[in-house]
């Protein structure tokens, strides 16, 4: 009989990186999460190597590593498994793959953090067997992974879906990219907190303010933090028609820390599209509430879209575009 | 030896239907074009029914019709070559492909207009045989073809690259749709003109302003549509670096009347997107000036690109996505 053989997916992140461990029917065998440490390029790649040896002894799983899916923030080549430019990593084309390949004897398969969670959503939060969706990240930026006919879109440059850099107020906020308004300067969980504090909202004693003490506050009564609730939500809802109607697709799942405030946060959201609905009959036909969910927040999206990474790149029939 | 065979691309439109006729290696063979009687559905059908036996007899072209290729304005139902709603036309669910393939004998392929423009400048008018491209029709409204590699994206309802509904100013002007602010309010050459009449621009004795009067009147150092064509440049580079971001293309061809302004037209989109790269690192490698171009205006894209339909679903080896 086989030995048997195992899957490991990694979301590589600037505090920590997550494994996750599956048998060859994907289910869960171990998963670890242990702290990123980016004092340098190469710190950073070993603090990866340290989460995938630690995860492979903890779990005590005697067998094969089919293949390693990385999840990694920033611009990747992925043909060639390089992190193009990964800012909080401090990696500038960094050969990820072949470090990790040459350390573990596995396939290396490197994508973009986001495109992979939204391969994750794909794959394992999909009950209706979706084939067209985008996933939308909101945390301190904003980005989508767009999934069309099952496949990713990549794009030319790896920037397809780059949502967070639409511009969408020529006049608006200054955005790290160096552009006014973008759509991250106004809507991410940092321009929450941003506005938050312009408006005077107080965090608990001892640490500072997040987006969640916002939708919190927003909820507990205060008019305040309801007023940033419902401008991020009404931006929400016009930039997410906008993305509705570039790629049609069946469904746009929201992710990232901010989204646990769950139907608190979808609400402000709809209630623009309901808005626009009512005054549209194209709106009518098209922005319906179906169309918009949360990612599940049980499962870490990053780790487990990893896996779904390594899996469909180590399957016997690769389908691509 | 066999007969000689031909491919027949058809551009309908709310006042003309134009034909192009090609033989085999889709070399010109005919061309015609005819009025739109669009007083009832089926006079709509009839003059395209015209128009192609008037291509076919005059052509005197003996031999085999191996397809047909239709591009209608509006939402279209591919699969079933049905034009599900053609406002102009007076078309809602009319089987447009079936009827004319009974008349003549060959098979019919629909496709909504902007679209088949797309695979027309893919396929003739792509000297760089790019694959990853987006063509953006400028007219009485905005839409856009996206081919991503070398295929046209549908989108689950046909509404895909429905940039013109694109929500760029919530508090923008009244569109069509019944949302304010959509992106071809805004730069539409319909638009053009409202802001011309605003501004106190006259047109010619005889006839009302068009956007190319107002184009004129900037060339000619009109200082009100100086600051018109300023103004739609800026907010065409906006939506444009969006495009781009979107799906991350190598192309954004430019197409319809009002481009035919030429580097004029494209003057002050590319300042837009000078005044973007002078502030960022990120816009300076994203937003360069060989990624847009206007398409070739020596040819009708329209019934060229019905022709590339033709081609390539007639052809052998149909490659889908």
């Amino acid at each position: 009989m086989a030995a048997p053989s195992y899957l490991l997916g990694v979301d590589v992140g600037g505090t920590t990186v997550s494994t996750q461990l599956v048998d060859a029917a994907l289910r869960p065998v171990y998963e670890l999460t242990v702290a990123t440490d980016v004092s340098s390029p190469d710190a950073t790649l070993e603090s990866i190597a340290v989460g995938i040896e630690r995860t492979l002894v903890e779990a005590r799983a005697g067998g094969r590593l089919a293949a390693i899916g990385v999840g990694v923030p920033g611009q990747v080549d992925t043909a060639n498994g390089v992190s193009r430019i990964a800012v909080n990593l401090h990696w500038v084309d960094y050969p990820v793959a072949a470090c990790l390949q040459q350390r573990f004897g596995a396939p290396v398969y490197l994508e973009n953090d986001v495109r992979v969670a939204a391969l994750g959503v794909h794959r394992f939060d999909n009950p209706s067997q979706i084939q067209d969706l985008v996933y939308v990240s909101i945390g301190t930026g904003v980005a989508a992974g767009v999934i069309l006919a099952g496949q990713p879109l990549l794009g030319r440059n790896g920037l397809a879906g780059e949502l967070g850099h639409f511009i969408v107020e020529a006049d608006g906020p200054a955005c790290n990219c160096g552009a006014h308004g973008c759509l991250e300067t106004l809507v991410s969980a940092t321009a929450v907190v941003r506005l938050g504090k312009a408006a005077g909202l107080g965090a608990q004693a001892g640490r500072s303010l997040t987006a969640k003490d916002v939708y919190d506050a927003a909820a507990a009564g205060d008019a305040a933090a309801q007023q940033i609730v419902d401008m991020v939500g009404a931006k929400l809802g016009v930039a997410l028609r906008n993305v509705l109607l570039a790629y049609d697709v069946d469904e746009i799942v929201l992710g990232g820390g901010v989204t646990r405030a769950g139907p608190r946060y979808l609400e402000p959201i709809l209630a623009e599209w309901a808005r626009q609905r009512a005054a549209s009959a194209f709106a009518r036909a098209t922005l319906t509430p179906d169309k918009l969910r949360i990612a599940d927040p049980r499962r870490n999206m990053g780790a487990w879209g990893a896996v779904a990474l390594a899996a469909r790149l180590s399957e016997p029939k690769i389908r691509r575009i």
